[in-house]
């Protein structure tokens, strides 16, 4: 529907109100000066710190991990108003540096908080494991009385319902957690660059000319400003791993099934050969365990039916692990910085006694082909309905050439439901030789398993400036395969991590993503790598991920 | 590809040859005589113990269940080749009485068991947990060098490669298991009765008036007259629970996922959306969980993508347990006799000190509508490719009205992927109340849990006369919430339970399935009932399954 108000002709009008109700929320006391906006460096992460509009005690409050704020909220250190008040403030930061903010519900959150302050100081029982935590939600999470636009120009303006209402947002409040902010995603989530008509870009904020990932890349900025100390993202080709790993900060992919998705909004409905998944990212590996722990003990699966009944279970790791390590997949080789922090983590983990064992995985660009069938099963008409013939037609976004592409292909002729279901046979068929290549790893691993966990690229750059980002084939392939991915950062792009000058591109798709490389413009970006596990193995892809960054931090 | 034969011109002439191929396999000595056939009873159950093909020790073998089997030959008590000999000489009779074979492997099997018997005799090892034990397996198991034809006349004489080769088969020979026949099904497996132009029909032993269900109708004739301690069927709308109530044998449908399906040839290729299981039938229920836990152990999710990593688990039930019970689903009233054996289940458990609440699902025929949307997504174009476009063109089988129908409304104008995908969020909008209802039983059962299982008819009625199945809503429910269904046999049907006088059907559906109710005939013929728990809980079906069975064994 529209609003009814006739001056909201095009789409472009109903993107600038939206923005422009988003910009009255901001309280004058939390606005950047004039100054500051005009001389902001490319890097930007200190300047929530140098604003003068958080207290000391709030810049302790942001700096502080999940655990230890719920711990110290707990112990009364602080109240659930004083640390929500601190991320709020500083969440509005980061919206004025990163516009990484969609829907903004301070008041609200502060009313939540107050009314957990309130209840602990009556009965000095904790709501729950996250007892008054502020927790930032991807826009797709549907908050009640809130829009979620997904970057759709026509989803402006309607308001979600209770029945509408994201039952992992409730089983995170009935936690104890409170939510003040929605953050921005490309249109539908699907491109790995955080662009839309409703509300324009994230950029990256250790480098504004670089991109923040996508598509929760909101959630990437937000984090690594300490808007947040935890937040929620969802992944279906890299969209928590990618902005996870351009702002260094830790993401949980989830296989299908483990978290909770009833009330999230899907950018393609109905939509299940590829899983979309929802997980936690935040600038420490224990909010991630905290946060999974939460969901799951929830029990989800006595309310989503897409969920499995599976605990949340403690791991014992044996003392020697054997990884696997992806360097190059074969299409996209890593760009230099890439591969020397790659080089470092197998380092670091062979010092620490661990195997490490280089391997290329099985037709990974197979796979990026099976995305886009499955994705663009229905001939993107989906997307163009919703888009260019929706209530307020809007251009294609950047980045959407593809699908735009295969519109055009098919809009005459419909793809029929039997190519679907072939594709989903062709995709079982190439998971069938993957698996088995992940299988047969226990004759090379010495353990007599499996690699315990398989460590590639999240990203073959670190990063990509805007209107760039476009290959997920690293990331991609484990939503194909419906595998476990932990992003974790494992270093940073040097000026020194010059190309190779007898660097000859592959093809295009190589050539274009090493044209982006620019060692000197990348200087302090952070490298997230990934770790892989099997489908249904969470707890195990974290535990890893804690020995591989020990190891890392003993190399320092 | 053709034969090279220029007599097969027609499906007719396809039919004829398999047919003939498959009888010239019979050895004489194991022809029942043509007195027997001239004058054979409805009920054919005792013909096997009385044609004096098998010996007594023969026969006793083929009335042992599989576990104790197992233990008598690692006891050496008998030898494998002894007991695949008798096994086979007995399916070989059902074949005769049932037609429920189609591709036979007698002198291959025998070949195995001989080697397994050797090895034995060599090492004093047993080859594994199914040592030496013959299994029947469901025609859509692909074994190497025989078709896979699922009664597709134009699949006849295209023999499975060993690339083709089913990953469960491999697991079952591994333990030890010996295979020799495969068994019957409805065209595509897209049916509860079994009848198909290659193979023809093939009804129910325990009166050969009535049909055996389906899809895995030749297992359930075959397992009722004992021609296999153990067989494999699948299930995706009832299609291993059907054909184990109307032949009074255990079957367990699992849940999406837990068994592995690699090299089982689909009636649908690719199709996702409601799962197709792969799971155990036999005359005892112990063969259920010796063979489950067999697969389990396999760890299939190392080889087959579509299968998840959960080990198979001990389960402690509680003392005293909560059950749900359909008695009518609100569309299709069981039949009188099914009914009956609903209300005694009932009184068994509660005698027993169980609780039993009677409930009626939500909704139920928008489940099946939900099946026929999600199954018929690609407007049976596939189907229709395979039958009527085929390499033989061959008519829609009998029961295939409903698909024909979809095929001739869409043929024109073919069914979008949108359509599929609004259906599959449809469906989980279905389940998420389904589950609901599921969930807050908590607060009536009296322990704090949710039901601990759900009992319900498999089918309104005890079997069906030939080409009257058409209603398996109690089934397919549970198909499209993907749920775990152990079925049991409960008791038998009587002359005496005739149709109440008063009965007015509520709808065409309900009339047509009382319409084929016939108290007289239907005298003797065996009521399965199932057990309903939720998804990835096949442990806990089949422990449960073991209470209500004691239950009902001590109420006798």
């Amino acid at each position: 529907m529209a609003t009814g108000d006739d001056k909201q002709k095009t789409w472009q009008d109903v993107a600038a109100a939206k923005q422009a109700a988003r910009d009255a929320l901001i309280p004058d006391e939390w606005r950047l000066s004039k100054e500051t906006l005009a001389n902001l460096p490319k890097n930007v992460l200190d300047v929530p710190r140098q604003s003068g509009i958080l207290t000391e005690r709030e810049l302790e409050i942001t700096e502080t991990t999940a655990p230890r704020l719920v711990e110290a909220l707990v112990a009364r250190k602080y109240t659930s108003v004083e640390v929500t008040t601190a991320f709020a403030k500083r969440a509005i930061i980061a919206q004025q540096l990163t516009n990484c903010l969609t829907e903004i519900f301070i008041e609200e959150g502060l009313a939540q908080a107050k009314a957990i302050d309130e209840e602990y100081a009556k009965t000095g029982k904790p709501k729950g494991p996250l007892h008054g935590l502020p927790i930032s939600l991807k826009d797709c999470i549907n908050v009640p009385g809130y829009d979620t636009t997904i970057g759709i120009v026509s989803f402006a303006n309607k308001p979600k319902t209770e029945a509408e209402a994201s039952e992992l947002a409730r089983i995170l409040r009935e936690a104890g957690a409170v939510f003040y902010v929605k953050t921005n995603v490309p249109t539908a989530m699907l491109a790995i660059e955080t662009v839309n008509n409703v509300w324009g870009l994230t950029p990256n904020p250790y480098n504004t000319d670089y991109g923040s990932g996508g598509s929760s890349g909101g959630e990437g900025a937000l984090l690594a400003l300490r808007g947040a100390p935890l937040g929620v993202g969802t992944d279906i080709g890299g969209s928590i791993r990618v902005p996870a790993a351009v702002n260094g900060l830790y993401g949980l992919k989830a296989a299908g099934g483990r978290f909770i998705s009833l009330g999230i909004t899907a950018g393609l409905k109905g939509q299940e050969s590829v899983k979309s998944t929802a997980g936690p990212m935040a600038p420490d590996l224990e909010s991630l365990s905290l946060y999974s722990k939460v969901v799951i003990d929830a029990k989800p699966w006595e309310l989503d039916p897409t969920t499995f009944p599976i605990p949340w279970r403690t791991i014992e790791l044996p003392e020697k692990l054997a990884f696997g390590l992806i360097i190059d997949n074969g299409f996209v080789r890593p760009t230099p910085s890439v591969e020397r922090v790659l080089r470092e983590t197998k380092a670091a983990l062979e010092a620490a006694g661990h195997k490490v064992i280089e391997y290329k995985p099985y037709d990974v660009e197979q796979a990026n082909t099976l995305l886009l069938r499955l994705l663009g099963a229905d001939g993107a008409d989906g997307l163009y309905n919703l888009l260019r013939a929706g209530e307020y037609p809007e251009p294609w976004p950047p980045g959407f050439e593809v699908l735009e592409g295969i519109y055009n292909q098919y809009k005459d002729k419909p793809p029929k439901v039997g190519a679907l279901w072939a594709a989903q046979a062709d995709r079982n068929a190439y998971l069938r030789l993957l698996l088995k290549e992940w299988t047969n790893s226990k004759e090379v691993t010495g353990t007599g398993r499996p690699w315990d966990g398989v460590i590639a690229p999240t990203l073959p750059n670190p990063a990509h400036t805007h209107h760039k980002a476009f290959y997920s084939g690293y990331t991609n392939l484990w939503n194909v395969a419906d595998f476990t991915g932990v992003t974790f950062p494992a270093g940073f792009s040097k000026s020194t991590d010059t190309k190779p000058a007898d660097f000859t591109p592959r093809n295009d798709t190589e050539k274009k993503a090493w044209d982006d490389y620019n060692a000197e413009g990348l200087d302090g970006i952070p490298i997230g790598l990934q770790l892989l596990t099997t489908r249904h193995t969470e707890e195990l892809g974290l535990k890893l991920t804690e020995v591989v960054v020990d190891a890392l931090d003993k190399a320092k």
